[in-house]
């Protein structure tokens, strides 16, 4: 049996530090989950916080990198997937999460969100943007899930989780 | 000398008749400009009407597809460029335009304007709601550019061509 | 109806003038068919030589570049598609050729041919090694065809195109 | 840090029963070595063959899955990577393999092979065919290793990993 892979999708350097304290929140608690996580394993912002918490939690870090090499990776990853395609490679992120979580908001991050709603991967939004939330809901036709914080987020993708096997 | 290649970006099969009464007016234009149109090269929507506007004038059409093959292929398309990586040729669509007008806003389309601001190509949107401009205004950092009509739009990105040779 | 597309594959620097010299030959034949030209896209050996034969001959060539950018683009380009994917662009170059000519071979090179041959496409090999020639039958189970010139190469071709069409 | 990723590659459904022993062999001995597995992810032949191996001794298995779901996959992956590329996959493959073993050879294992010369990569044949070899070396400058046996092939890998990190 394969493992659930959930993606946590965000901001690199221009990630705000309530950003980040968020991702490592939730890296945290998808490793006490069992789950593995996805980031684009950079060593900014988001990715590179979320993977801390996984890794300070036991958990495996997945690392879809952009470049042809492992320059600028975050250390909290485990495993380094290098496809040395740059942000076509935002596209394996979301293909390859079955849950994915949206905190902040960068051209790569809506990228990223633009895609999970077009493949419908679950896709759950904290602590983002009345604007964005509201042009995101229209894009996708309503099929984002919002969550005020990071427990509840991990609640819906639980549920969510539950649902799909069953 | 190689020719400046201008993409258009919008919904497939759930365009408006508006849209792609639009599309179908700024692919003529792209053409009488003596550029190259580029779309996702599919039988739907946008990327279709602005191919057709582009062949009625005499223009050369390039489709960037998402499939292993020809199927779903745009009668509209000289130059079919077989990708076989879905939406991840969204990438190449950008990568490729020097210039990128936006009609219409779905999942796919919204991944290739985030993506267009990532990397800074100089975005135009035309007939796009309100909601969608002042989310992208925020992640894009105000980096795109608003047309009320087709002719403006043209007139904009003339305006960018002009500069970028300069 | 979109135009037949030729690739046509080799070496970028280490190509000898031997095969710039066939490469330029196969680039003229193509655009006096009518025939769009492929190729990487780079300025260098291969792909630069039949990209000006086939413009000295009034042709398009679309080059598939590896890079984010037009950097090391050949000057016989008139179409760039910009991939930013480095060599897993060598998959769209196969994917999107109808037919395809491989003179002198690379580590690029043999990986089109093998791709070429995964997929089924026509594969077209010019003045190859024996050695080159005798691996991949092996490994394709016979489907290439051993052209001992240009010219023969293109009669090849033009049956190949003229029994998919019937 | 990182896990050492260590790629088997090597035919699907066209694998001998000899080929598929040696993959068996060859994923014990990487799961043994504390490595991580990648293969192409599919339930057929040496990579599902190579997968069983580094299970059943503990390992780590990651797969890159050509296709835009786990349709195929094999019952070996802990880690799906869904690329939905085809065999533009392949490269990923490549990029992110510190050490690559070959085990049979078809025209997606050849590709494979070729890339690997392209970037360099560390590329050690097992029970390949005399003619293969010849090419290959000929096509990547003589940088391939060849060994007689899973063991042997093993050493090899060992002495480049220590090498490397040195």
């Amino acid at each position: 049996m394969s493992k659930i892979i959930a993606g946590v999708m965000g901001p690199g350097k221009t990630a705000t530090d309530e950003e980040m304290h968020l991702a490592h929140e939730i890296g945290k608690l998808i490793a006490q989950q069992g789950w593995v996580l996805l980031t684009g394993g950079i060593k900014y912002g988001v990715m590179d916080a979320a993977g801390l918490g996984a890794r300070e939690s036991g958990g495996t870090v997945v690392g879809i990198l952009p470049g042809a090499d492992a320059a600028e990776m975050s250390g909290s990853v485990d495993i380094p997937i290098v496809t040395g395609m740059l942000d076509a490679r935002n596209n394996i992120n979301v293909l390859s999460s079955r849950i994915l979580f949206f905190i902040g908001m960068s051209p790569g991050t809506a990228s990223e969100l633009a895609l999970a709603l077009k493949y419908g991967r679950a896709s759950i939004l904290i602590s983002q943007k009345e604007d964005v939330i509201r042009a995101f809901r229209y894009i996708g036709r309503n099929k984002i899930e919002i969550a005020p914080d990071v427990p509840s987020a991990m609640d819906i993708a639980r549920r969510i989780a539950e649902k799909n096997r069953a």
